[in-house]
């Protein structure tokens, strides 16, 4: 089948973009919304849908609003097919079971591209470009996860299925856990004084950053996945626990210490870089470039000069000075040819490494 | 006074680092390591020193040395001043004290240059160029403090002046507790399995991006300042403990977590930006580019033309895809100047937020 019209519940940063994106492929998209204005905002940002029911209908609303439109989605048009694009998939899955909808017609899905901007005024047709969009297929009727796959495949999305329990004990891992410690440990910056942050590094910068989340969006994510969540916030917290006995022992710290930075070591090492390899496969090129316009757009001119590709990029931040340390990740080889090309044409380039 | 020479006992990265910079301000120096081959390597890279005796001895070898040369070193040139660069203050203050060095001829610094790259081989005269350097100057002899912020000067760094004990409680809260965390965190992926990795986003890398750093090096830095950070460790373990037990009940779920996020928010909102102004005065600018060479070097070259500054970027990964998601940082003005800039060329830039 090729999709003709798809009925988006939830106008929404989720559903509206998806709507943007179907109606660049030439799909007609109609947007629904329980606030009038935000359903009025999607539709003109999308253009008047065609007249004929929905071949598919994407349930792009909070999750805690779920049950309260199933049955009447199914009502409008029985002979739809059903997807939610929902963070867990345990819940979605146990409403739909509780509705009139058969569960062979719904397809539960989750387009990994959160960012914390909301509303359809945020929306962008490109905001899965690239980007994984998991599919739940067990159990699904055949034509509605050929609908759902069309779906990520016409938005530019790569499409992982994963069953729903594991989806929701790997978001609780690699998403939910994350989260939850990175707002732990920014927490505890309210106990510290302003001139002692002034002193912060990158390490600290990284590890809040998604400490800026929104409130209510990760409190309905988290509550929901609780079951998941709950095992490893309680790993981690005797994990915690046998660190603070070793500190306050005084004769196997170094050891114990050691052993974590190890660990996390190995844990670090097993997340996958850009293409697939391992993150720690990348060389690193250290240049020192002026805090100034036109010195990164110089560089990258090299960089392509050179013929190599950056993988990756940090900027390190330097309080009050006009000199910055620009780290650019490559491979071993291309670190090598950039190295030598920067030295070659007066950069302040360092060894790679 | 202005420094004539410095003898550096211990030639590692920081050690090796300050003679290159200072070498490069024509300082005659003189290195010192127990190992004869770091010494000569240090020495070579640093060319012969001058024969007089040293105004200023750098003590800059790891923490659980430095007991064993306070006194040779004090014998072999009393009429010097001492400082040295740990990265935890407390236990170089007491070494001291139990020393034939008079407390007064002696400044504990902290450069905030930390890396995770260690030896002579790493040094860079620059290490230090833009950074925090902290002195802890209570209690010092004025011309021993007027030798130190000339050493920080001459290496283009910026003095702050700190206590001791504040110092090991600052350095806690923004270096050693994110350390542990992030540790902690990385730790918890050994878990899970390595498909689940692979939808990691830039979330689970930011949090656990210090997780890589060494662990010789950090079980030193925690065991001695244990003190200081175990307050901050049990703190966070209650704040965890409360989590997960509203976590396992089920009626104020959602609000705790909420309250949590908030906290966090706040948190984080505290952290400095670049220039002092707080990390959240950037406004962001989404570029969607193709993950091809030459992308980035074109959009800098752009960044020029429009006379823009940009304060920061991020590059979002994208596995198997060759499509990328750049985000630069620049203020509000720059950003709506850069926007209109790009679009007029075509770019694919969204909506500066």
């Amino acid at each position: 089948m090729r999709l003709k019209k798809v009925r988006i519940v939830g106008s929404g940063l989720i559903g509206t973009s998806i709507g943007l994106g179907l109606v660049a492929r030439n799909i007609s998209v109609e947007m629904v919304d329980i606030d009038p204005r935000a359903q009025k905002l999607a539709q003109d940002l999308i253009g008047a849908p065609t007249p004929e029911k929905a071949d598919l209908t994407i349930l792009a609303l909070p999750s805690s609003a779920l049950s309260s439109v199933l049955n009447r989605e199914y009502d409008l048009n029985p002979e739809s097919k059903f997807i939610d694009i929902g963070s867990v998939k345990t819940k979605p899955v146990l409403d739909v079971e509780r509705s009139q909808i058969p569960t062979g017609r719904f397809c539960p899905t989750h387009p990994m591209a959160g960012r914390e901007i909301g509303g359809a005024e945020s929306a962008r047709g490109d905001l899965f470009a690239g980007r994984p969009w998991i599919l739940c297929v067990q159990g699904v009727d055949a034509d509605v996860v050929e609908a759902a796959k069309e779906l990520v495949e016409l938005l530019g999305a790569k499409a992982f299925e994963v069953d729903v329990d594991e989806h929701d004990m790997a978001v609780a891992l690699i998403s939910h856990l994350p989260q939850m410690v990175a707002s732990l440990l920014a927490k505890q910056l309210n106990a510290g004084q302003s001139k002692w942050l002034a002193l912060a590094g990158s390490g600290l910068r990284d590890t809040t950053r998604i400490a800026e989340s929104d409130p209510i969006l990760w409190s309905e994510i988290i509550s929901e996945n609780r079951e998941k969540v709950l095992p490893l916030l309680e790993t981690f917290a005797e994990d915690l626990s046998e660190v603070i006995s070793n500190l306050r022992g005084s004769e196997s710290t170094k050891t114990a210490i050691k052993k974590l930075i190890v660990d996390g070591n190995l844990g670090r090492s097993k997340i996958p870089g850009k293409h697939g390899g391992v993150a720690r496969d990348y060389t690193l090129l250290p240049v020192v470039i002026e805090d100034k316009p036109g010195q990164l757009g110089l560089l990258f001119t090299e960089c392509d000069k050179a013929r190599v590709n950056i993988e990756d990029l940090a900027i390190e931040h330097t309080p009050g000075q006009f000199t910055g340390l620009i780290t650019l990740s490559l491979s071993a080889t291309d670190a090598q040819t950039l190295y030598e090309h920067l030295l070659g044409c007066g950069w302040n380039v360092h060894t790679p490494r």
